[in-house]
């Protein structure tokens, strides 16, 4: 699968260059000729011979912009100033502001703001703490958290390193659920520490977001931080996929007029993502899944099955198979990737029933190219936004603690996962619905609200 | 001492009366005959007979709202409606909120603020972990710390109560510093979590503002702190009120004509703020300072000195003098307070020496009635925003915090902390001083930009 340029690779070089007529087309066609594309070109200064360009284009990344600047070099006469990288550009400074809500203009102000009238908004709250949701920025707030274990596919990169991501997650809360999010970047990446650090500065917060920590840590983080608190712990990367998933699948069932309790589904990815999935996909009445990793169909006579795979051998694969992935791939209806790039061809899909159903959501290379995916199976999902059908996180995340708020939920429970998902994929109507459109853009205005709703909804009827 | 109303307890009743030709007199009669002041009216209805109206006014707070609702009461023909507390309202839902500073309008936005771009921004990161400062909040970011032991002079209310104060004092750091700042309010009291929670949220923040912890913690919790973090941790109560108590100090002294390192100064309280404000006073060339706590004055002798006091004994008192607060207050030429309402009356002040200091900020009722101290002394100030020279800490911790995060400064030293009091006291001109007149207001435009250059600059020369 060739990259194609980006936008989220993409430079702006300023340059000059002799002011003589096919001046600016030369220039556009050196980027072209690179291989990049032309996104913006301001003429930011011009003389009687020369001209100053400011050049943005699309790169494919990494070794890509030095051979743009190369082809730029080659035009006579040139001379090449700065190179600056759009992406870097807009991190500068970081993402996030925190403000004021009331106006602090006089003494008067100060007064109501800070001291002496802000104590009595304390002494209320200490006499009954069910206020703090009334008087504090609490009721609309969620802490992104994370220890830096497994941020993005990047792997171990520590707190610091993961803050562009959680700064990313808070912006997406505020743009999608107008939600006040704060990162919280642990300098420990020791399960009692997490769970430790978290319940104690869990006051300020009514919903904790768990984002980028490795298996099977994340597992017991999420497990006792729910036990513990008496807020909602959600972790994105678990249940966020595994609502988008399911959604994506319900519509993909639709199109092929299948029933999900009637399909086989293989799954390839055994991970945080890949149980989730699993997990949800059966409370939705899924029957027959055989899940695979990097040995093969889990299965429980399988010798040195790893512990945390005795839940799945245990609950899935009724029929008892055994061998591998591209082995129990042959005749089943869906496929469901969240493993590793390339392990399949589009031969293997060809093995499957008619109609099949293939999610290959490996990022940034899928499972199979989904170009060859979509010459054997009806509907093909990915990861990517370059791709129809991108099965993209922020589908979810931002209705669903909007929902938990607005509720002023304590808890999170699998109800509650399967209201959205079903929420999700009614967004998408029965005259839009298409092999190549089962899940909304995530632009798509009302995909917060309804999750919201059905999330609130679920959530209402659980405290009842 | 009698207390004046206060717009801080403000109240909105919503009312119908007669449309008689004196409605509105009468009406603003009964508020004022109740001794509350009206502060705004709106006649929000009317009909033939009927006026409906929005009346606020600064009430005295406490049992005086029943006083002024039944002062209304007594009008001919009124019905009274809702009362609402212009504070709690204020307070609703917060006074904060996190916003994105980067457009997420479309696809183009989304990959350059999340993935696929924000991995470029997470590699760079871990690769050069310094660039956090450039790429993320870091730099500008501050976290409001509190264990909600010691919320304001309310005693130990807890994380949940303390809460307004927190983001009443991030929105300051906003208004006045242009700092993010973000309220972390700890479900512990401990020290040994206190300070590892800290340590472990750590990477997120530019620095730590301590707030409303008790002593002796605060005390461990802050030397602890700066051991383990490459961040400034300053813990406002005790170093801001250091340095506006200083300021405040060579302003006055300025005025009376006398030389910090000759004064004869008695202090009463020995607790976080005290201490630290006689640390600085000694940094800044005091000599003669005599510490009295509930039990007189601390001297080596003392029996049963409280460990936390041996410091204070040996580094204070060079005359060696024993006995009462009163006795060491008899020809002294300064006072500083921060202890307990009226423990001194006019008669005291009349003890000490001519051109009198005195600094009664015990909060809300200072150590002695100012308007009787000022009848013995020449300079009195106090902590309430209703006499002259106000010490507030609001005209420090924004400026110090400018300065330490536009250095990037790694601590805070004492040298930092004088060249803020300098500062801060050069807000006020030769032209300008005067016995009312030592510290600038907090809305003076320039009080920040200065107190942070000074800081900064101090900070820069700390580093090299």
């Amino acid at each position: 699968m060739a990259s194609a340029p980006s936008v989220s690779s993409s430079i702006t070089v300023r340059l000059e260059l002799p002011a003589r007529s096919t001046a600016v087309s030369e220039l556009t066609h050196a980027i072209e000729h690179a291989g990049a594309i032309v996104t913006a070109l301001d003429v930011t200064a011009s003389g009687v011979d020369r001209l100053q360009v400011d050049v943005t284009c699309a790169t494919r990344g990494g070794d890509h912009v030095p051979e743009v600047i190369a082809s730029l070099r080659a035009l006579s006469g040139v001379s090449i100033g700065k190179v600056s990288d759009r992406t870097f550009l807009m991190h500068l400074g970081g993402k996030l502001r925190v403000e004021s809500k009331v106006p602090i203009r006089n003494r008067d102000d100060l007064s109501l703001v800070y001291t002496p009238g802000v104590a009595r908004v304390c002494q209320a709250i200490a006499e009954n703490p069910e206020d703090a949701r009334r008087l504090t920025i609490k009721r609309n707030t969620v802490a992104v958290v994370t220890d830096g274990s497994a941020v993005l596919g990047l792997g171990n990169l520590g707190p610091l390193a993961a803050m562009p991501v959680m700064e990313g997650k808070a912006a997406l809360f505020k743009r999608f659920a107008d939600i006040d999010a704060f990162p919280i970047c642990l300098d420990t990446q020791d399960v009692d520490e997490i769970v430790e650090t978290v319940i104690r500065i869990a006051p300020v917060f009514a919903g904790i977001n768990l984002e980028d920590i490795g298996a099977p840590r994340c597992f017991q983080v999420e497990e006792r931080l729910r036990e513990a608190l008496d807020i909602p712990v959600f972790h994105d990367d678990q249940h966020g996929t595994a609502i988008v998933t399911l959604a994506a699948l319900t519509n993909a069932l639709k199109v092929v007029g299948k029933d999900i309790s009637q399909v086989k589904i293989v799954m390839s990815g055994a991970g945080a993502a890949g149980t989730a999935i699993l997990k949800l996909m059966l409370a939705a009445g899924a029957h027959d899944v055989v899940v695979c990793d990097i040995d093969g169909v889990v299965h429980p006579a399988r010798t040195g099955l790893p512990e945390n795979l005795h839940w799945t051998a245990k609950n899935t694969n009724p029929r008892g198979i055994t061998g591998t992935l591209k082995e129990a791939l042959a005749g089943a209806d869906v496929f469901v990737g969240v493993s590793a790039p390339g392990i399949l061809n589009g031969a293997d899909i060809a093995t499957m029933a008619p109609d099949a159903v293939v999610f290959a959501m490996a990022n940034p290379v899928p499972e199979v190219d989904p170009v060859e995916a979509a010459q054997h199976a009806t509907v093909v999902a990915t990861g990517r936004s370059d791709f129809a059908n991108q099965i993209n996180n922020v589908l979810a995340f931002p209705g669903v603690f909007r929902g938990l708020l607005d509720a002023q939920s304590k808890t999170i429970d699998t109800k509650m996962l399967l209201a959205a998902a079903q929420a999700l994929a009614g967004v998408v109507t029965d005259s839009e619905r298409n092999a190549a459109y089962i899940v909304p853009s995530v632009f798509h205005p009302d995909v917060s609200a309804v999750v919201a709703k059905a999330v609130h909804d679920a959530a209402v009827a659980a405290a009842v």
